[in-house]
């Protein structure tokens, strides 16, 4: 099987700061997935003795504390403070950002919308900068019975699509006199989207690389479905079935930031000898 | 020949208040036409003696000088309190807010979008409020060379079309990290057009009175071609052709924002009986 790997994919450069931060850092313990991807934890785990921990009150004294890529909370960075951890911070930058937003335009009295997954760890951790009104959406129906005031600051996931942000944006100017606009989708991710935009059009079968649990893996999967009917979402070569590559062509390969360059190789290895 | 109105048309609160400003200056001056529309200029002049000047030199200095409702530029407006006149500011609030957004964000650091039509007297007033860049354009084309910061901020001329302004607000979030929406057009403008979108859609013929130099007569009867092939913009008695009229059941009527009911009750009059 020939592959075509998209022009842009893979890791981004906070996911890779962030793991030369814990693998910088061994024996320490991440407040959470550093990333989501459970193969890529697993190997810091074995590698680098670094371990997860979803709950402050497990956490041992005496361990350095990693904050995940996607940053956590508020109340959970001063709680840590409160009991002395020892931390290394490696939210991604592009992350803080609309953390820092929300907390200064909350601040000067704009109600918040955060276009997000309410339940990405991501989302939690920006809104909770928030003082005021802050509202989490994913479309514009969601603000219908939303009580705005008349100065709205909106962001954005960093991992979501462009054009579904604007939808949220496009609805609240026509409600608002102000609207404060941050597009704080990443780049990494506006890259990886719209080279798999490009790939998926022009390929028989097309593969996206990533973890289940990854959003911008689910976005690129979502757009390439769009551009090739037959795409799949595989985290590993274990996921591959040979019978969705029978009478195909040329096989289309992106993955998600999260995604290391590893798990990636030993998959186009796999689909070639297919 | 049945006549239906739309549900929100002709004079707007700005309007209203300019005329009546000039009623209660007898004699005075206005600099630039009072509103875009000449057969209510020519009442005013008739019976009010409300004169039109161009021309910042040719005012004499004994007479009251009121400021158009499309208000007029900084740099006129201190020349004419420079020079002592006695100044009526029949400036619509709904365009002294975008002159005030457009000087205070500039001074912010902004970089200024003025979504409208450059050659537009509201537009000339509100750009030369800025004190930085300002770019004033139509479509989302014209920025494309722009020279843009990476901070914006945008309004719009009073009178144009929200799905025209969002066009220019998406690419500006393609391309800007925040861009500060503030939707300057205005609520009349808003409801008139909403109206006569309803109203055009479900007629034989639709007749748009106002000034053929009024923008947002202009937009009215874009948005009205769309609902119904046969409209015609007209703006007296005098342009009406009773071939238009021929074997058309219903005539919609809808009337710009500097449409006086004068004129706008002989054109249905006329229509009635045709």
């Amino acid at each position: 099987m020939k592959v075509k790997l998209a022009e842009n994919y893979g890791f981004c450069f906070g996911v890779k700061r962030a793991i030369k931060i814990a693998e910088n850092s061994p024996g320490s313990i991440t407040f959470g997935p550093l990333i989501h991807n459970p193969l890529e934890i697993k190997r810091l785990k074995n590698e680098y003795k670094v371990d997860v921990c979803e709950n402050i009150a497990e956490l041992s004294s005496d361990k350095k504390v990693v904050v995940r890529t996607h940053g956590i909370t508020k109340s959970d960075i001063l709680k840590l403070q409160a009991e002395n951890f020892e931390i290394v911070d490696a939210t991604c930058p592009f992350v803080t950002k609309p953390q820092q937003i929300c907390e200064r335009m909350s601040a000067d009295g704009y109600d918040i919308v955060i276009f997000g997954d309410i339940n990405h760890p991501e989302v939690k951790g920006v809104m909770s900068y928030a003082v005021g009104s802050v509202f989490v959406v994913l479309s514009p129906d969601e603000l219908l019975d939303a009580k705005l005031g008349d100065r709205v600051a909106v962001v954005s996931q960093t991992t979501k699509k462009e054009s579904d942000f604007v939808k949220i944006v496009e609805f609240l100017i026509s409600q608002k006199r102000e609207v404060r606009v941050f597009n704080t989708i990443c780049n990494a991710t506006w890259d990886n989207q719209s080279s798999a935009r490009e790939l998926s059009g022009n390929v028989d079968i097309m593969l996206v690389i990533g973890g289940k649990n990854s959003s911008n893996t689910k976005q690129l999967f979502d757009i390439c479905k769009s551009g090739c009917k037959d795409s799949y979402l595989v985290e590993s070569v274990d996921d591959l079935d040979t019978d969705w590559f029978k009478d195909k062509g040329i096989c289309g390969i992106t993955a998600g930031a999260s995604t290391p360059d590893w798990i990636i190789s030993k998959i186009v290895e796999k689909v070639r000898e297919i």
